[in-house]
């Protein structure tokens, strides 16, 4: 049996992944007068008084909703929002399991973005955080930017900037290993959806300045900014700063440094790796099959390889950021996460791994290194009460 | 320190009374192959083939929202949906305790029924069902009704069917102890908001067809029609089918058998109950304080007293009747609960207590007698498959 199947079972047996657990008794008259009337009436009045408390008397301050209108589940696409539920039950799971935080899912029927944001924003008085998942780019970038301004919450993309982070993270152990800045690296992203808008954001933020970005039209460049929507349009403010032009893939990754794939299957060819610079590095992540597979990367002599693969050396596994960014937000009594806390996260897992442990196959810690939320977490809480982004 | 200090207390150190329960493994890499990727491409795969596979291989079978706009909750009003976060845990509390049942709690922002209907209905795809509570009237039953026409999980507002459920099963007690019919009844009840309205349609269905209702502007007649809201003009159909006058409740209550308070307190004097008919049976359950005290009404000669105290016998609660009623339903795949399911919970309730157990102080069992959800739900889910109002 495969692991579908074994996952098909598990499943139905379980009759899927979550359940509500209780934190008080109900037993007789004098529970139920405490935990509900007429006794709840008092801890009412308090939010009332001062919608602050409602982080006190309730579970708000560790809730967080796992929020899709199923548009790009997984690999699978556009299977929409009762589809996406075992996804959704799974993220709830993670954030249990990785930062004891009560996340429930919520599947919309719409798919029409303002709805979309109109929803969340009704949301917010019973939530501690909100994380947007599995909806399709662009869509998801304006949903997210539209939501972190309107609300007072949390509220983070994780298939935007999880694996962004992550990447992050595994670059900053790169540039240790290597001796270089991140302003000397030329990096090639292929792919400029949902995971590539934000990898190249956030790689700039930190100093990755030098980045040509290829999709199914191209190489991203001002001369066809009229044919982009909104999303590419924003992301030539960070690529291709020189204008150039690059019939192909093939031509543009000539003498660069890194390659960081979140586009489509086999794009990159052994060949095409030969003629990166002396030491490539690459991040093959395409699901379920990779834009190079680790072995082909491996023969054309890459210097570091990673993959969205447990089963080969650096996995980038967005499992190390999210949970930790949220326990840290909700911690701060964050009102936004932003780049300075991604960046936090990313150096909190980098320097996880100590200079002397630092290997070309061991550049990310594994999601079950049980430090990882924790630094995770300690740092995005700093992070946050140092930028002012927090509730009074 | 009294019951609200004490339900300050237990609020604060358990940080409000829900939490999140994982039922699989997420220990190790294997773990998360099948309880997230790739395992879980699968079951979101067979749903995505037939949305039914959404109930056998997730939580939602078992899945219920609580949803409240904070509009009127409990005694305490109009104070927001962020106050109102204690009850709806309190409600998903109650949810689990007697029907293990996950609910979990929205609190929705916006008060407009037309915005509340559109966001419940774009919650579907992740839920089983809904349990509106604490919208006020008359806009709960709009968006009660609209969700029960355009949605296919079942839709109910235990502010208005809750106690009217627990009233009728109350009723056909008192029916079976004083060997009456209920056509042979005259009934007034006080209050026509959520739970009056409701009152009023369910005892009709069963067959109280005498039936005054009074509130703020007096005994409901045709005449006056044309100054009432839409829940009072339906609320015509149901009572003072004579169209009688009465100048107030004092003149209404007289030669009258049943009295049945929802409204407000210290309405009902002993001098109004002696003017009824000879074994007057009065629910008074204005909350907190109600239409008559016990004492008072045991002081008039009242024969029956109900009320929404567990401090005094026959306590209506409406704890006897939501927890079997979803479960029920859940159970039997239900799209709606109507009018029968109601009748259905009611006699279930009712008849828990054999003929030579009743007595005029034991006409309700004890919310704690545990056969009360099995027999609710047991008879909820044969009414509703052979209404045929089921998934398939």
């Amino acid at each position: 049996m495969d692991v579908y199947e074994q996952a098909l079972m598990l499943h139905e047996k379980n009759r899927g992944k979550l359940a509500i657990q209780t934190k008080v008794p109900c037993e007789n008259a004098e529970d139920l007068s405490l935990a509900y009337t007429p006794g709840v009436a008092r801890p009412c009045q308090k939010i009332k008084e001062d919608e602050e408390n409602s982080f006190v008397y309730t579970n708000r301050a560790n809730t967080v909703a796992v929020i899709t209108d199923g548009s790009a589940v997984l690999g699978l696409g556009n299977i929409g929002a009762a589809a996406g539920l075992p996804v959704m039950e799974g993220k709830c799971l993670l954030f249990k399991r990785f930062a004891d935080i009560d996340a429930f899912p919520i599947c919309l029927k719409t798919q029409d973005p303002d709805e979309i944001i109109n929803i969340c924003k009704n949301l917010e008085p019973g939530l501690g955080g909100i994380n947007l998942e599995d909806i399709s780019a662009p869509r998801c970038v304006k949903i997210e930017q539209q939501l972190i301004k309107e609300m007072n919450i949390p509220v983070f993309h994780d298939d935007q900037h999880g694996t962004a982070i992550v990447v992050l993270a595994a670059l900053i152990n790169a540039t240790r290993l290597m001796h270089k800045d991140p302003g000397e690296y030329k990096v090639v992203v292929s792919g400029t959806g949902a995971a590539g808008s934000s990898i190249i954001k956030t790689l700039f933020a930190y100093g990755f300045k030098d980045i040509l970005a290829f999709d199914i039209d191209g190489c991203l460049n001002q001369d066809d900014k009229d044919s982009y929507n909104d999303l590419k349009k924003e992301l030539l403010d960070y690529v291709n700063l020189n204008n150039e032009k690059y019939a192909s893939l093939q031509e543009g990754i000539k003498g660069r440094d890194i390659f960081i794939g979140v586009s489509a299957p086999n794009l990159l060819t052994k060949d095409m790796v030969k003629t990166m610079s002396s030491k490539p590095i690459i991040f093959a992540m395409a699901n379920p099959v990779p834009e190079i597979s680790y072995e082909d990367a491996k023969a054309a002599n890459a210097y570091i390889i990673g993959t969205g693969r447990s089963d080969y050396p650096n996995q980038i596994n967005n499992i190390l950021a999210f949970p930790g960014i949220f326990r840290g937000a909700l911690d701060a009594k964050a009102t936004k996460i932003t780049n300075a806390e991604k960046i936090a996260a990313s150096k909190a897992i980098a320097y996880l791994i100590k200079d002397e442990e630092l290997r070309t196959d061991y550049i990310i810690p594994s999601p079950f290194d049980e430090r990882v939320v924790k630094a995770v977490a300690k740092s995005v809480k700093e992070s946050c009460i140092a930028s002012g982004n927090i509730r009074k």
